[in-house]
């Protein structure tokens, strides 16, 4: 349904990597398994390296995410979002597209349950998919003028107070435009990928992965008026800290820095975007009625 | 801020339709001086033919709506955000584009207050202006696949079950993939431009006018996941009403159609567009914050 | 958990009257297997007039509503909420409790099972059982200092516009004090049994059936700082429509008037209850988790 | 309005003491008036010992907050509600009436303004007052079923991560019965007089001072069903942290405690109350369309 690709040409995957996550129970034999399938359909299997060595698993090569540019057609995860969300961010730009596995519990990226990869998988493997892309933000932290952090952001960053701090107060500017002075817990910046997520629970609307748009919600604002607000993709979001103690800003709830007054970061879309591939007749609305408990049929209220 | 049209050479506009609020209070006499300073200017002055008449005012040109495109430059609008949105639907892909003047009561599109014309008008016609365009649905309802009714909207298309009835039951699909079926008081299909409007009131998000997207806000729905849901702009939204009596549809809250179970609102965004001029240097951000009593300086909780 | 009856003498109920959702598929069945377990337990039997007739039920003595009280020691009712609320409404004040079976489909009222009645009916007519006790609403509705209207709400007195109607603007005072001028889609006036229903779908919060409070939701309120608000249980809410086509209150849905401008309704806690029994043991909080899919154990985000 | 106490026979006060924030600038010139005001009706004057010490007010008596029981018949209170809250605290179940005084903008407990003291201050002191009362909550933190803090709070008793956690997982029941597992940022037990505070920003509604409850508001909560809710004012919360890396309980957004995995914090509505006095004549209800920006008068929309 995300821009299918029906029409157009695909190429098959040769080079095949595999990434699990490693705490998850029974994972080693999954991804045994997983491996064995890949191999076939006569593709060359590599297991991610944290991976690997986390798991013992020396049947199979073994590569660095930070090698899989060039050397890797297509990345295969097995687990849940928070594992798609950290190998999704290292491939950005990479041109390695991913699959999502789950093993019983549905994700948002993470589509094709563990029982269906039999069948599902080897068509996409042979090109037979529909793709969608993602977009990132890329987000760096100012203090005197000076980038003390940078960092890319597949759902979002999150600037938020810490909990022994009463609240925070943010100045946020939309390309060199005040916008407003916000008192809140904190505010998050996020893409369409990351509108399901934390932004979700704040109180943002979902965005559909192909809405060229930045969203932000937000986190218990002062002013009731404070409501969430999509700005187009294209724009420079800065957010001064004016006032709050132990303020934070994170990037997909990952890689903190602790942030002064007078701190600034600088949220916009990045260059790189990811892709992920689903099976053909994919509906991400029906990953969201399944996931929010949306009704499929009448009901008496 | 929108689409700043800084750098691009500027036509200088040259006939100028006037369009009044007639039941306003003064508005007359404001028409009057309005029609002054655009003569004044070396301009043509044409007076809305609905408001010439309701108002008597003889002294200048009139002509109708439905005869701007072609043969006027743009539309100067005396009123509020209700009185814009009527004839903007009007002008839609007119190339007329259209300036808002408020007498007191800032609106989101009738930005320039009453007072700042005489040092504000002058230079848009000029020229010197920042402009914005603004994106309609186009709605069609069908009754045993016949169209029944078709509409353009600036704000919103919005089903809803009228006062005597308990709940309405509507299965939405977005390019032929059925998304849920909702039981609610309504559905809000929105612009960006309508997203400040009744969406807000309903609990969507605000949507930057440049954002490239239709949003959808369930009113009152039943189930408390059915959030609102923003849809890229090349969509089609097929909205089917299951169950629900005297369920109604409007657009733009007039040219309203009674619904029966069974009939099917189709709205997809329309070609046609409207431009709306601003001074430079406006910002919507500024209209935001006074209009939703946003803090803009720093305060004590 | 409610008003828990535990260490309280229990009567056991002899004169047991059956009120059935007719228009439900298999009732018929259901009702008589009911009825004969009652009777095995040595209690009179009567089906509810209305309920007889309509399944032309014949073998049982029947009763009117009306005639309950005096004459009945115990209503069961055997379908879904809006069954119990159109009889709770009749027997409010009459001293008969109720006991309320759903069929399939858990409703807050009707929180027993049919699978379950063999096993919990018959303790809870020995009077092993708890008791939570349920208010209502008494309005009136005034048009020029005149009665016009008067009736009870077990869940909540709705004031709002109808489809066609732009919106509804309402005055609102408490106990002669000034309360808001509210422009908005309606006014939901709850009691703590309705605060479940549409006053949750309208953005209301939960109130427990013990919480001596009224509650007051606006729906889709073109002010978005005006929330829902819970008011002490012995106060007079007067609604005063300012301005409105077409606006209509009705009273659990029920019971429609249509209003004028200038119309006013007044809402105050009736001094009638009504009494629901419970299964010993029985948690509204169990019930709340399963309606509204909250979780019971830890997951993954 | 809020349990008017027109026809009870009125004491007179005598012995009056004055609390002043004072970092607030100007307070002392403020302070010395009021003081001066005070004598002149013939009432002794204490100055808060912290008060008198932190701006060197050597010209009154001074008086520790733990000595005002007894020794004290009313406390007029000079800045703001963070003020008020940490005095009313310390006040609860002392007998001592507080009066709030603001410096401009509105609290709503500090509702009298500085301008009005001259006219309304000797009236309250002699008796013409309306008084009303506002419950606290009392919080114990428990570890290995052992007491390690306790706390009286009069908004609310927050548990929430810290910034650098990504969620908290609460396990909240409700007089031993199990209510749900919470994933969120966190869970407010609010007082009604908290509820116009953090509670708010986090999507609460308003609660009545007078309304006997207690509110949870989740923040953030990950289900999205996870809504408000009112409990009645007898119950004990007990609110388990299930997991969540640096997780913190406060009262009155002070005296925090770190928690762990296992610990326990129950709640339950205090049996020490304390009493605003405020002028004949008040309205709450005043106070919130300030506040809350409330239309009072008809707009258009």
């Amino acid at each position: 349904m995300l821009s299918p690709s029906a029409n157009s040409p695909k190429k098959a995957f040769k080079r095949i990597a595999l990434v699990g996550k490693y705490q998850a129970e029974g994972i080693l034999a999954h991804l045994q398994d997983l491996a064995k399938l890949i191999k076939s359909l006569g593709c060359e299997v590599f297991i991610e390296a944290g991976t690997a060595s986390h798991l013992g698993l020396k049947d199979f090569q073994s590569k660095q995410v930070a090698e899989f540019s060039g050397s890797i057609d297509l990345t295969v995860v097995l687990g849940g979002d928070g594992t798609m969300l950290a190998i999704g961010r290292q491939l950005a730009g990479s041109n390695v597209p991913l699959v999502g596995i789950n093993m019983g519990r549905l994700g948002y990226m993470t589509d094709i349950p563990i029982q269906d990869v039999a069948t599902v998988l080897p068509k996409i493997i042979a090109g037979d998919y529909e793709a969608d892309t993602r977009t990132l933000l890329d987000a760096v932290v100012l203090r005197n003028q000076k980038e003390i952090n940078r960092a890319l952001a597949l759902n979002d960053v999150v600037v938020n107070r810490s909990g022994i701090s009463g609240m925070v107060e943010l100045a946020v500017s939309v390309n060199g435009s005040f916008m407003y002075n916000q008192r809140s817990d904190g505010l998050i910046v996020s893409t369409p990928t990351g509108s399901t997520a934390y932004a979700l629970s704040a109180g943002g609307p979902i965005l559909h992965p192909r809405v060229a748009g930045i969203l932000l919600v937000p986190i218990a604002p002062h002013s009731l008026s404070n409501r969430p607000i999509v700005l187009p993709e294209d724009v420079m979001i800065s957010i001064k800290v004016v006032e709050g103690h132990e303020v934070i800003v994170n990037f997909d709830m990952q890689s903190l820095t602790n942030l002064q007054s007078g701190d600034t970061i600088e949220v916009s879309q990045s260059k790189k975007t990811i892709s992920l591939l689903h099976p053909r007749g994919h509906s991400d609305y029906k990953t969201l009625r399944e996931k929010l408990h949306w009704n499929e049929y009448p009901s008496t209220f």
